[in-house]
C-alpha cells in the first residue's frame, strides 16, 4: 500500500510505516461521512498489505480530531430513520473493528484537541503519545448522546479503570494531558514539535519486526478480553507455539549466538 | 420519590438529585439488616423514578459507613444454618445488582470510615468523591471472612487494577486517601466542608441530562464486561442508534445551531 | 511439604509460609526445562498441601528470574517439531494454572532482574514487592516471539491497564521500578536488604489466616474475569455463605466480643 492514495485524509508510507494523518485544519480535522468510510476500507485493506508494519495516526496542524462534524454528520442524523442511523452507528463500528482487526500495531500521535469520535479512534489505537497541551473529552454526552460509541464503554475502562472511565463518559468533561498520562491513558508525553518523530520512530522499532509475533500479540490482547485465564491459557500456548515455528524465532536465536542484532523479515 | 420517606436512612430530593445520608453516627453509619433491605428497595423504586435524575450516596457527620455491624449482623449470622447465610448474601448482592441497575448514575461522597460493606456500596457507585482523611478497607478478612462479597472480587480489580485488588481484599488494609486517588479508587479528593455541596453539584450537572443517554451509559458500562470486543461495538451500535432517536438529541443539534446550552428534557 | 526437597530451586518453609528461591546466580536464575516443571508439580502440590498458607516467590542474590534461559531452552526449542513446542508451551502455562489454581496466596519479592518467563510468573502471582532498582521486561518480543506467553495478554492489561500492556508487550522495553509500582505493577517498593523479610511478614500475616477465606478470595479473583456482573454477585453470595459457616467467622466473633485479636485455625 505504499502508493495508496486516499480522498478524505493523507497517507505516508516509508520503510513500512504508514503515517495517516486526518485533514480539515479549519474544523479541527473532523470525521465526515466519507472520511469514517475510508479509513474503515483502510485499515480493513492494511489486514493484507504486507508491506505496511505498523500505523501512525495523528492529525494536522496542532490537533488530533474534533470527531464527528456537527454540521456534516449530526445535523444530518438528526433526521435520518432508524435503519439510516443503525447503519451510521455500524459503520463507525466498523472501523474500530478494523482497526483491532489488522496486525500492524497502530500509535496514535494526539496534539490539540481529541474529541469525542477523534477519542474513540484513539482509545482504538494500540499505543497512545500525547503532548502537554492534548485534551480529550469524550463529548457524546453533550450532544444528547451515551458514552457507549465504537467501543468505549467496552476499552475505555480497560485502559484507564472504570471510575474514572465512568466519570469521562458520563460528565464529557476534559482530561488533561498530565492527568491522561497518570492515568494510562496516554503512555507518554512528547514536546509538539518531537510527536510525530518519536511516534514515527516507535513504529519503525515496531515495524522491524518480529511482524508475525506482533500480529499475535495484537490478536491475543484483543481475544482474550472474555476468556477464562485457564482458556487465554492454552490460547496463548497455542498462538506462541505458532510464533516458534516462524523462522524470525531462529533469526533471534542464531543473532544471540553471533552476538548481534537480529534481523526480522517477518516470516 | 421527591416525597419518599425511608426509615432506615435519610432522604432528601431537590432538582432532581435525591441524596442518600446513612445514619447511625454512634456507630459510624453501620448497615443493619433493615437498613439493607430498605436500600435495595429504594434502588430497585428508583428503575421506575422519573423525577430522580442522579443520586448522591453518603453518611452523617464526617464518616461514610462502618459496614455490617458486628453485633446486629455478624452475630445473628454466626447462629444461622445454611439457607439462611444465604438469604443473607443474595441480599447484600442485590443492593448492588439494584444500584447497578438503576439508570441514574450514583455518586458516593465519602469522607472518615468507608469499610467493609461501606468500602461495597462505594464500589458498586459510578463515580466516588472523597476527603483527605477518608479510610477504606475491605475488612471482611478481619472477621474471618473473604473478599468476595457483594461483588467486590469482580468490581475492585476493574477499578484498580488486579494487583492492588488483591492485596487491599487478602490484607483487608486501609487505604488511604491520597492513595486512593492515585490509584482510581477516588475520582478526586475534596476538602470535607465542600464534600457534598461538590457531590450533588456533580449529580446536579449529570440531573440536567441528557437523561435517557446517561441511563445507556450506565447500562452498556455494567453489560459489557465480559463481552468479547466485536460483540461490545455491536450492541453499542444500537444502543447508540436508540439514543440517536431521543429529542434531546435533536435539541442538542438545535442549541448548537443557536449557539446556546442545550436543555435536555429526557425524552 | 515443610521437609519437600525440590532438586532445581530452593525450598524453606517455616510457620506456614513457603519460601520458593530460583537459583543459579550466574545466568540470573533462568528457568530451565526442569525447573519450568517441577515449580508446576511444586504448585500443584501446595493445592493439597494443609500446613502452608502462603507463599513467597523470589530469586538468588540480587536477581528474580532471566527467564528461560537462551541456550538451554530457546535452543532446543528451534529444532522441536510442532507436537512438542506445544508440549513445551502448554507446560509453561501449567506452571500459570497452578499458580492461580493453589489456594495460597504467592508473593513474589522481585529484586533486579525480572524478564521473560520472570516477568510472566512475576504477573501470575498475587502481589509483586519490588526494590528501586528491580527491572521488568516481557522480552518475548526480542526473540522473535509474541506477548501471548504464560497468560501474559489475558493478566498484564488487567494489573496496568490495557495500554499500558499493549506498550510493554510489543516493545519489549524495561519498566523501571518506580514507574511499575505508580502503574500497580509493584504494590510497593522495598529497599534491596528488606525486601524478603518484608514479603516474608507479609506472607505470614497472611498465613495467620482466615486461610479458608482467603483461598476462596484467591479463587473468586481469577474465576470472576469473565462472568457477567450478575453472575459474579450470585456466586460470591454463595461462596460467602460458605466462609460464614467457618470456625473461623465464629472465631473473629467471640475474639472481637471479647476485645482481642482473632486467632484464626483455617477451618
Amino acid at each position: 500500500m505504499a502508493n495508496y492514495a486516499p480522498e478524505h485524509f493523507r497517507w505516508e508510507a516509508k520503510d513500512g510505516v504508514a503515517t495517516i494523518t486526518l485533514t480539515g485544519v479549519a474544523r479541527k480535522n473532523p470525521l465526515t461521512f466519507e472520511s469514517y468510510a475510508e479509513l474503515r476500507d483502510t485499515f480493513r485493506e492494511l489486514a493484507h498489505a504486507s508491506d505496511i508494519k505498523a500505523v501512525v495516526l495523528t492529525g494536522s496542524e496542532g490537533n488530533f480530531c474534533s470527531g464527528g462534524d456537527v454540521r456534516d454528520i449530526i445535523g444530518p442524523l438528526t433526521e435520518m430513520d432508524t435503519g439510516g442511523l443503525l447503519r451510521f452507528t455500524r459503520m463507525t463500528g466498523e472501523l474500530v473493528k478494523a482497526m483491532r482487526g489488522c496486525p500492524q500495531p497502530v500509535i496514535a500521535a494526539i496534539d490539540g484537541v481529541c474529541v469525542g469520535a477523534g477519542a474513540a479512534i484513539a482509545v482504538a489505537s494500540d499505543i497512545r503519545l500525547g503532548t502537554p497541551r492534548a485534551k480529550v473529552a469524550f463529548l457524546f454526552t453533550r450532544v444528547g448522546l451515551a458514552g457507549c460509541d465504537m467501543g468505549c464503554c467496552a476499552m475505555l475502562p480497560r485502559i484507564i479503570g472504570q471510575g474514572r472511565a465512568s466519570e469521562l463518559l458520563f460528565t464529557g468533561r476534559t482530561l488533561e494531558a498530565q492527568e491522561a498520562e497518570r492515568w494510562g491513558f496516554f503512555n507518554r508525553l512528547v514536546e509538539p514539535e518531537g510527536l510525530l518523530d518519536e511516534a514515527r520512530e516507535l513504529a519503525a522499532g515496531l515495524a522491524a519486526g518480529p511482524n508475525f509475533a506482533h500480529g499475535m500479540t495484537k490478536t491475543m490482547l484483543g481475544q482474550e478480553w472474555n476468556m477464562s485465564l485457564e482458556v487465554a491459557i492454552e490460547a496463548e500456548a497455542q498462538a506462541q507455539a505458532l510464533c516458534m515455528q516462524t523462522k524470525d524465532f531462529e533469526r533471534a536465536y542464531r543473532a544471540f549466538l553471533e552476538k548481534r542484532r537480529p534481523e526480522f523479515e517477518g516470516d
